[in-house]
């Protein structure tokens, strides 16, 4: 795959401007010259092949060609809520759910969770999926989604969802997963969610998944819910 | 889970011995004193309870208590044979794959391969798998093979095996996996197999499988494959 580059300014007319670290990246990293090709995409699901048109000092004019939009087979969007773990645990679950095709992650808060997805971290995580994106060829951004308590996730996700929560004594995932309906999969803090906690989810529907017999780490969890229903 | 100790040499009339690094964690780390409790394991799939009887230089004297063999549903061994991604991401996914339960990873020694499975890295790998299998409640390792080219994986696999090769062309993995057969499944370098190699797969009955689509790093396809057969 040749080197892509994220347009955070929707293009117009057959134009685009790459701006900020892309274009310091492509103008001085890589050394483009006017004329050379590129391909873009705008986070949204598309992507295109661009010719340079100009180099500014933090900016580089593009001519884009026609649009490719991922033709993939229409699914359910996948949702993971995932009390964050610390430090690099949290830049590998980014990348992973990103390659692997999660629609949106939620940062957890809960009662025992470790990490806080303050603005700063949450703006940290958001570049981790823009970096993976142009790494494995997703053309729409994972979403990122501000942080929610376990209440708040259960009143978003409404009735038409299917609520999961990683728990080595729930059932075998694919005993209660049903197809074609969207799911929101819930990740717990290594201490595990309080009983009030537990019970909001229950009391919404919300059913317990197995995911195999070891204690699994919550990026490993995060990773297998995604590898099984993204 | 209280925390676990790794056997290296099996245990004799209910009583066992630490050495090592494992003997000097509990004796000047978690500073043990003698009647202590730990749960010890062998990594061929039993824990016990254990009561520590002694406290040497190096090495910690432990009574055993009942055997516990874990009671996990008989399922078809897994084996990953992949080309070894560099540094973290090798350590990485030896620990996701031992918490996911893959019996078996065969470092993969290819023509586009980024990082040799020396002795040294094998020895580091496994060590990996030890700590894992702590943390996790493993008590059986994941084993590490030496490094075998495809030629070698093929021939090894025979033919009540089923082999897949992940590739984003590939069918869906749902398609082409049988219940009930063992499976090797194959991850290859970043830089792709080359023609002899995939050629060699396929001539021995491999398929190639999709895990959706995008381009996953080696570690990233590893632990897709593991969490959706292991």
């Amino acid at each position: 795959m040749s080197e892509r580059f994220f347009l955070s300014m929707p293009p117009r007319d057959a134009r685009a401007v790459l701006v900020g670290d892309e274009a310091r990246h492509l103008a001085r990293v890589m050394r483009c010259a006017v004329g050379d090709e590129v391909v873009v995409f705008d986070g949204r699901g598309t992507s295109w092949r661009a010719r340079v048109a100009s180099i500014g000092r933090d900016e580089v004019g593009l001519d884009l060609g026609e649009a490719m939009t991922a033709s993939r087979p229409t699914r359910v969007p996948l949702t993971l809520a995932v009390a964050l773990p610390k430090g690099e645990r949290q830049k590998w679950l980014v990348e992973k759910l990103t390659e692997l095709g999660v629609d949106r992650l939620v940062p957890l808060a809960t009662v025992r969770g470790v990490a806080e997805a303050t603005p700063a971290a949450v703006e940290r995580l958001s570049r981790g999926v823009i970096e993976a994106c142009k790494q494995c060829g997703r053309d729409a951004l994972m979403q990122i989604g501000g942080p929610k308590s376990v209440a708040e996730i259960v009143h978003d996700a409404g009735s038409g969802v299917m609520l999961v929560v990683a728990d080595r004594d729930g059932l075998p995932l694919e005993m209660v997963v049903e197809e074609g309906r969207s799911v929101v999969a819930i990740v717990g803090p290594e201490g595990g969610f309080t009983v009030e906690e537990l019970a909001t989810v229950e009391a919404a529907g919300g059913r317990r998944v197995s995911l195999g017999p070891h204690v699994l780490r919550i990026e490993t969890a995060a990773v297998a819910l995604a590898a099984r229903l993204a």
